[in-house]
């Protein structure tokens, strides 16, 4: 075993921080969201914190660092027009998803440079990505200042959810194994997921022998 | 395709409903945080909504939901002594770190409910679990109300970081394959994860032939 405190972390290279405390959280989802600026300029990065916050509504929120250390195209459009879209990254298209966070200049559009394919619904202006399997229209709700460390919890509500018929199973339930969701550790590694259990609601009085 | 819009939310079933919009964030990290009373009562339960909010302070956060809804006592715990653990989830464990959620007295300790193992180390009072792999040492900093949904972000700082040695890869990367790390969608269904790709940090100019 290996023991990490804080003394440990102030030693650490600035990328070996970042990794390890990048990784410790679990894996996390990996999502495109794409956004289009006033001038019809559609951008597309990666997100690995986006989580749900709540059904009813139905609200979810992802985590942006501060705007004065990388440009934030994403929020700037989604402020524009108050709309987004989150895509599910899947197998296939993990590289290309990967690429999109490059830091490309303003005028470049991530579906045109990582090679992904824009994708529209009638009545929303974002632009969804049409390999991904799982794609949800999103509308702006509020953005909270983290100022511990100066980031933005950016919350969304969920306006249109599209999946195709055969990843969604009985009660509603998706499964991300037919969609080949992916999941991310630290800043670079993608992992594919397998079915391993479905549990029953849990009730105190009707716990399973565990073995 | 499905649509799914706003008026078809409205008229599912309030379990179709959940589980839809608890599936559609993507993978979830599987935690189990462990937490302790001023009376030294343990608790343990799962949460599937841990996120990565910086690395400079070591920061993680989690979402809470109501407060009258359901008995909180992880929350208790964490402010009666500012402190908690964060565990992963693996494979062997996934079942009884499932059970943890359902609801037990106060009385009773999930640790010995769903026979998993505490684990204690110096200077540091909340339990760990025994049969994680990668597990976290957190002191709390601040609860932020979000007011949309009447949930709360808890945020806490990584304090200490415990890891198998071979599960340390180059750079600090952890292998969330080799500690079986696990991932949830909706309320119910585990997946278990392998190694899809390492891809280097992304440059505009150094795009790769994507295939």
């Amino acid at each position: 075993m290996i023991y990490f405190s804080q003394s440990d972390f102030n030693q650490m290279k600035r990328i070996e921080r970042a990794n390890l405390i990048n990784s410790v959280s679990g894996l996390k989802p990996a999502n495109l969201i794409g956004s289009i600026s006033g001038r019809k300029k559609t951008n597309l990065a990666i997100f690995s914190s986006v989580i749900h916050l709540g059904s009813d509504p139905p609200l979810l929120a992802f985590n942006l660092r501060p705007s004065d250390e990388v440009p934030r195209h994403t929020l700037e459009n989604i402020l524009e027009n108050g709309q987004y879209t989150i895509n599910h990254v899947n197998n296939q298209i993990a590289e290309k998803a990967h690429f999109t966070s490059a830091k490309f200049g303003r005028e470049i559009s991530e579906f045109n440079a990582c090679q992904l394919t824009e994708e529209y619904i009638t009545g929303f202006e974002a632009p969804f990505v049409k390999e991904s399997h799982i794609k949800l229209g999103m509308t702006f709700v509020e953005s909270i200042p983290i100022k511990m460390n100066n980031t933005q919890l950016i919350i969304g509500r969920i306006e249109h959810v599209i999946v195709p018929k055969n990843m969604l199973g009985g009660e509603n339930n998706l499964d991300l194994s037919l969609s080949q969701s992916v999941a991310i550790s630290g800043l670079q590694t993608y992992y594919s997921v397998q079915k391993l259990a479905q549990y029953p609601y849990a009730r105190p009085n009707q716990l399973p022998d565990f073995h």
